[in-house]
């Protein structure tokens, strides 16, 4: 089953690589007569901006990739690729970003702004109006308490000059093409990098509640700003989203099917505790698990962890592990998880995978799972049984996709 | 969508009552030629009894029913009926409990006890071997800290003259007749009740180790207690176990096929957190919602929750609760759940229901659901949206069913 689960992660994540997306989205486009500018910007960036290159060719005038450290895979003709901190902003995506503010500076209404974005863009492009260590520090609260990535892209477009729309007024009055690739489950274009080309659909009342409802710690300066209302309209841009979860989830079903499985899209939405899920598709997993027929169960979506230890892990390793606790003595039953950037959490594992033998395994080393899952330190367990599913990064990011086998 | 939800409960509680088991389970039988007893214990102990009266009638030599306040609901030939403290043992449970002892005391080999089992009776049948203020306190300890209903049985049943076993020791040599309704998802029945009259199979190891995971406080009688091993073979006890949470879940597929809706029984062996239960639930609903045919998804077995606040609620309400944020906006959706046993947590309420709307009323009154969670105060704010399920004691007792309903 670790061979069918390889084989699902492959050929899922192989159907949402940007390349196709992004030569579908610009064929035939007609750009305007003017300059054309490339800037790419997340976790898929040299990805995308690779693909532009490949289509547009010297029609480029110049251009900006800004990805994740390790993501630059070679040198792309006429774009900078420059690599910056992810899930934290650090100097290199403020020093990143000034370089492109001042490449789309004093454009012309004929120029275009070709905007390649992806997930991981809300760190990676960033100028913050309040000093980079509060920002690092705010977000760092963000994700520790647990917050999702709605409430945390709330915060962080209004004490940001490029979110939250800002940075299509900075393009102004040149016209920009965004093609993006989700990574939040819906798409809402607002969010997806904290939406720096599209006009903010959140208030300042909502940025106040989730400020409230986790108690965050902001200077004067933070909250000032969170009090700040966006830009809420634009007209000068134009956008195509392309690849996201749901593309995911469907190509999952279909290497399932193609393996014999029956597959059941539970969900693309998922967005709960990540140990929850795991124990919940682990329930779907036991109820089923008689059944005559090969079943698969797939959800999609990103689950979050709350922090309460000092191991490490991430999100799809946890589920993957606390699934391992309610399949435990199924012959017949795994529960895999993976983040289609090919990273999950601080770790250079892009997910997890377990089976009915994992909790024996790990038993017979004297590990408990919920002494591992209270420290999240799933990798290290998952290490110890063959659990770790290494992809390196993909390209892509279109959140995560978690499965559940029953194999007759 | 509301009726939808109060005739599905209706009818899957109905198809779960325990008249019809105890007289299938009777019938035919023939009892060894000495005395019966009938001791009935549990939620669903009076009406388990009753049943038994209306078939055996004088057959029937003496026998006690203990049951919750509030579940009798009348006076039955030659059965004492009697009323106890539920989730919490109280003096009535121990002086309950020692007449049932002292009914089987000198019993011999050519009587029978007709042992009428139901959830509840962990509580309800108990000699404690410690204080009752410290059973109450372990068992309080156990409760707040979200452990599962295996993890609590296996503290109680080893602090207990009754429980694992010890009970049908104490009516040897006359034979036990054991009718089980089952509140534990797989039913075994070594936790049911504590399993008073089933070997047990939980080792002394197991104890301590939930002991340890949960940092209990314990005096020194109570750990001695936890390392003494329990009764591991009985050779007088037939055990039947009746209905359980699979019948309810397939009655409510059932149900629901009956109103236009196309069921799918996600799993019958649900045991995580109880609001992110409801999160999972509602992703699924979301990513149904536009689905051409009426959807119903069902999930049974039993939730926890992890008491963090001083509010009013019971696990079935937070549940209904958390999927009210995820299904907000969506008109044709709904999310329910519901004890089959007619009591979710300390409240007058079985259940709680939510739609799409709830979320945008709740709103309107200045409540928050996440803050709502927190204070686990779910029953207050069911209360202003019309969302408490009530149906007053049931009379059966296996476990919870919750219901995504989506109509076209």
């Amino acid at each position: 089953m670790r061979r069918d689960a390889e084989r699902i992660i492959g050929e899922s994540i192989a159907a949402v690589l940007p390349d196709r997306a992004v030569k579908e989205a610009l064929q035939g486009k007609v750009f305007a007569r003017g300059r054309l500018y490339v800037v790419a910007v997340g976790k898929a960036g040299w990805q995308m901006a690779g693909a532009a290159c490949n289509i547009l060719g010297d029609r480029i005038y110049e251009g900006i990739c800004i990805t994740k450290y390790g993501h630059v895979k070679g040198s792309l003709e006429r774009i900078r690729c420059l690599e910056a901190g992810h899930p934290l902003p650090d100097h290199n995506s403020f020093a990143a970003t000034e370089a492109v503010l001042r490449m789309v500076e004093g454009l012309s209404a004929d120029d275009t702004v070709l905007f390649l974005l992806s997930g991981g863009g809300s760190a990676l492009f960033e100028k913050p109006l309040i000093p980079g260590e509060e920002l690092a520090d705010i977000t760092k609260q963000l994700l520790d308490c647990g917050a999702d990535i709605v409430e945390i892209n709330t915060i962080r477009k209004r004490l940001s000059a490029v979110k939250g729309g800002r940075f299509a007024e900075a393009c102004a009055p040149a016209k920009i093409y965004s093609i993006v690739l989700s990574d939040i489950p819906g798409d809402p274009p607002d969010m997806i990098a904290s939406g720096p080309a599209w006009p903010d659909e959140s208030r300042s009342a909502h940025a106040l509640a989730v400020a409230e409802k986790y108690g965050l710690k902001l200077s004067e300066a933070a909250a000032r700003c969170l009090r700040q209302e966006t830009v809420k309209s634009l007209t000068n841009v134009e956008t195509l989203v392309t690849g996201n979860v749901d593309s995911l989830c469907l190509a999952a079903c279909e290497s399932c099917r193609k393996l014999g499985y029956n597959p059941l899209l539970l969900t693309n939405r998922l967005s709960c505790e990540a140990k929850e899920a795991g124990a919940f598709l682990s329930a779907i997993a036991k109820t089923h698990q008689s059944s005559e027929k090969s079943l698969a169960f797939i959800a999609g979506g990103e689950t979050v962890v709350h922090v309460t230890g000092q191991g490490k892990g991430g999100r799809n390793q946890e589920l993957a592990l606390a699934a391992a606790e309610g399949i435990a003595g199924l012959e017949n039953t795994a529960v895999f998880s993976v983040g289609s950037d090919g990273t999950d959490g601080p770790t250079d594992a892009a997910g997890g995978y377990c089976d009915g033998r994992t909790k024996d395994r790990l038993t017979a080393q004297g590990i408990q799972i919920h002494r591992v899952l209270c420290d999240n330190d799933a990798y290290t367990a998952l290490a110890k049984t063959d659990g770790l599913i290494v992809t390196g990064p993909t390209g892509t990011n279109v959140n995560d996709v978690a499965v559940v086998l029953i194999r007759r």
